[in-house]
């Protein structure tokens, strides 16, 4: 996740995509899927106080078969973008319908329906979560989208044939999701699953913090916008999706510490919220909705560039098999980004297609 | 690995098998592999104070081709046994080489010969380490076998090509190996490792320890061998192999506490010696011996009879990630047995095929 | 807490002391304090299925001036004993009549009360725990014993002027009604504290969880008692307060395991609840009692022989500190009970003094 | 330590100051000491490459007796000082002279020396440590200034007469000298100590570290300088103490990671040097010297604004207890400096002056 990249996604928000429901030309005979670009409403999103829209693209990838057969149902797979991306990540950077094609080809997976929903913001993301700021990102997933696809789709709809996928925070949103909305999804990867633990980057010790806790009106943030600063901006979507203050313009978002002569002072009771909201802390309570999934794994790079993300992947790991939660863990050399699409197609679609129910 | 079981294997322990070099009658066709029988002489365990044979068993797979092919040279697996059994284990019990024609003939994995050596003693076993009591195990399985195996079969005799599997006390040979003995091996899966922390029923809060300290005279050892009770005899073999103490018959094990009172006191220099053994304490020091493997893993089942594995299991993954050592980690509801034949099938072999060269 | 003395006191349960009111010789003109014992009446413990009598004694030092300051109030300090004791380990063992006297008369701790109340059992005490088997001993202290204190002696009756300092499972007691009931006291003190982590001895690895759990009739209760088998006794002690089964005679204790073939099998629901009644995991509920508190101090020795005493007091002070409550940690040599009356009078006391309101 | 404050010291170092040997106006009569302000030769720090000056102030505190009784020898505390700072913040920020005056005429303390000497250079300090750009600052310490101290002042000269007490870097010093130095000092204790673990604003997710790896000029140094940017600043003197690359002009530093188009990526053979000096995984190898102590404590403030310190300094006791290495752990409510001259003087130097031996 290159700045310059994740900027271009930033400047990219509010381009909507093709009409509904149109076929793209990446579709092309019996081997291949086709991808749909669609527009859905969201009324989960009513209301936000940043601006995004309440009508969200996503792409669809339909399997070589859906066209031909008219009353097979299909097993869904949601694949969740990470922050400052939307879906053209998986279709264009990651080639995932070429990747779908290749497998069910070769017969290493179901034929399976994926859906790639946009999941942005102007500051980055609402990380899939619930929030009086950014948007109820969490019921948007949960209830508009999966509502729109079950019904427009000839999908299995039910949890045990319904999975999630997320990269980085698609990976936070895919654990998120696991852990507050048991019966959704039955299967779930994280790949370098962000935010799980407030650690390196991710914490209050990274001095970003500060240049997002100065600005203090609209002149400031849009400087800092035009900046394309990473952090700063991030950490505005952090803060409005983990500890939202609709009451506190221009950001709108209630940082657990105070700037004290320069210096970042935790504040009590806003950082003890925060840190009850992070994932390591609240597997105990997601205990049982963790342990009837039919797969969970996570996987991260060594070398990620995000210095949060192994740590915190590993931590949330240590978490799960404390409370005897089954789990895979793959840890492996690499960075943020660059062998995702690799072990999407040789690891994870592959596991994750083999725990969902797709008989007929 | 129940208690009748184990003492099944701890009163079989002396019984040598059939003629080297000669075939079982499990193969058959060109679909089959075949087992041999054969006893190596093992110079590293000469002088031992337990009178364990330096003539040891083991078994040997030939793959379906073995035969009609003989100038082709295969990959090697190693299967490293838990306490108190032995190599018919892995031939009975898992019925490892039928699953290994099942694999071979699918094309799952690449033809391999396995090797499963015995390693068993009047305490259960040596832990594959070298011990001045129990004997050289360590060089035993890296000198003398691997040069018998290279010698007498067509093998790719180098670490690219050449794995180690183990089990419960196999899986911590399978570490320890691969930890001290750099270049020997590449790829490795440890199964519900054991004794890699000091914690639960392996720590000296488990109250069997004492019944094994209390151990006086060779009258007291004929009577702990009697009542089959498993943690105090399991502690001599653990004693006898961490900490050895040949000038301390009649169990010359040097524990690393003493009995006051009836309570265990832990004894600082020794315990400390102790620790300093465990793998959770190791992996630092054998960081570079780890991050060159071509694939490590370990799994463990949640619902381990011995309590250690599993937290122990966890904290050994925790260190690698701490040493961005990569690795997988599976972690499955199970006990310490039930699973172990379906996932060497379904998942451990295939994956340690994949990673072996193989290609001739 | 050698198992003879332990023992020592598990029999002498039942001895009822002195008539209340009464002074013992121990007192003597302006420079000594008294104790009185008396007998208390305990509603919160009828009804316990274990025998253990609603009356209940303690032992009561008044401060020098007590007797002829008649108008005076004192705050007062809860001195919680361990299992298999009574109170008085307190007055003849360690001797704590003496070291108030001396360190009042120094000057170097406020004149006090001090409150030593009996809390055993016949499995070896209720661990100052609310139970169905074993009474609401939690109960009996914050309401039966404190209302008896303040109504029956002049004390500053409100918690910045109590505090409580327990050893052992008394050290957990002081813990367990610090989190549990804020407000009670404000000053804590657990010595060398019990049962805090479920590891070690106090872990279900320990080999003598199984003899507690194959006690299956009324005989085999009696002749665990005959045994004077620590562990087992105790663990009764445990399960009856920590996961209570009133309708499972004859021990009435819900083990949150079961036994396949020899095996301690953890069960899933029932460890659940056991972890989760753990002192270490309760730190984030319990966090704004603990923050609220004038003094929190834990302390062990390194040589406990009570091997999880130790680790668990480690892991409560590491979790105390990731919720960012203050509190004082002393690691010292020394076992469980050697330097417990010395530690008391040089650290402990003074400390505590110091921290309670006091003035007139 | 607010950056404005830090800066004052940063601008003062070179400005020596009074005679060697010459006393202050402080001393008066004979409950008073008095301080002298020496300069003291530096052979350790020869040929830096920092420019640092080879000859170095401290400032010695001489207790009220030191005149009247010329045969007398008294124990030493040496104290040293923070980042940024000199010891002057002892004598006008924290007034220790005066807490030295009544804590010995309160009888709280014996008489003592108390040397506080300077140890900082351009980028704020040498760490307490040897190293090859930024010079010897372990042996000036060890070597070059306890020499001075013992052959210039009556001081019993022995360990068990000699007490380090730091804060901040100082803090870190006091423990880096403890772990690596057996037998200098025999009594230490680390207020609010930095740089233990790398984690929040002192590991490389704090994204201060890149604009110090930016440095690439002397003119991109003299600007970062002119910035006051404080963790900038600081980075530097943490690379040329930890990881010094006397080959790497202009900064002299060898940061453990790359900048890949803008991130942070850990530079695996480096940040393992980095890790491995940490104190927090050098336990093992200091047990015995730590082991060996009179007294070891660690405190930290549960606010401070150097948000690795209250992590860090947890971390460091968790390990202390699991190598058994007896020590305290305070932790308090408060921030980085409010609080430290008032547990100097009622926690800290009490503390430490009865664990020294003084006794004529």
């Amino acid at each position: 996740m290159r700045f310059q990249l994740l900027c271009a996604g930033l400047f990219q928000i509010g381009i909507m995509f093709a009409t509904p429901g149109v076929l793209t030309a990446q579709s092309a005979g019996d081997t291949a899927g086709r991808v749909v670009e669609v527009e859905i409403s969201a009324p989960s999103l009513a209301g936000n106080l940043l601006g995004t829209p309440d009508i969200q693209g996503a792409a669809i990838y339909l399997p070589p078969s859906y066209g031909s057969q008219p009353e097979r149902r299909y097993p869904v797979v949601y694949l969740l973008h990470g922050i400052f991306d939307d879906y053209v990540v998986w279709l264009e950077h990651f080639e995932v319908p070429a990747i779908l094609d290749r497998l069910i080809e070769a017969g290493d997976i179901p034929e399976l329906v994926v859906v790639m929903p946009n999941a942005g913001n102007k500051y980055g993301g609402g990380f899939y979560r619930n929030s009086a700021v950014s948007g109820h990102w969490g019921d948007y997933i949960a209830t508009d989208l999966v509502a729109f696809v079950d019904t427009n789709y000839r999908t299995k709809a039910s949890a045990d044939s319904r999975a999630v996928v997320g990269h980085s925070m698609g990976g936070y949103g895919a654990l998120h999701l696991a852990m507050t909305r048991p019966g959704l999804f039955s299967v779930v990867w994280a790949l370098s699953p962000c935010c799980l633990a407030a650690t390196d980057d991710f914490g209050f010790g990274n001095d970003a913090w500060k240049r997002a806790a100065e600005v203090a009106s609209e002149e400031d943030l849009q400087s800092l916008f035009e900046s394309r600063d990473f952090y700063p901006i991030a950490s505005l979507g952090i803060v409005t999706a983990f500890s939202p203050d609709p009451d506190n313009p221009p950001t709108y978002g209630d940082f657990p510490f105070d700037i004290v002569r320069g210096e970042v002072v935790l504040e009590d009771a806003a950082y003890d919220r925060f840190l009850d909201a992070l994932p390591v802390r609240r597997v105990d309570d997601s205990r049982e909705a963790l342990r009837s999934l039919r797969g969970l794994a996570i996987g991260v790079g060594l070398g990620d560039q995000f210095l949060h993300i192994p740590p915190g992947t590993l931590a949330f790991s240590q978490r799960l098999g404390a409370e005897r939660i089954p789990h895979r863990l793959d840890v492996y050399e690499g960075d943020h980004r660059e062998h995702v699409g690799e072990r999407l197609e040789r690891i994870v679609l592959p596991w994750v297609g083999a725990r969902l129910v797709h008989a007929e």
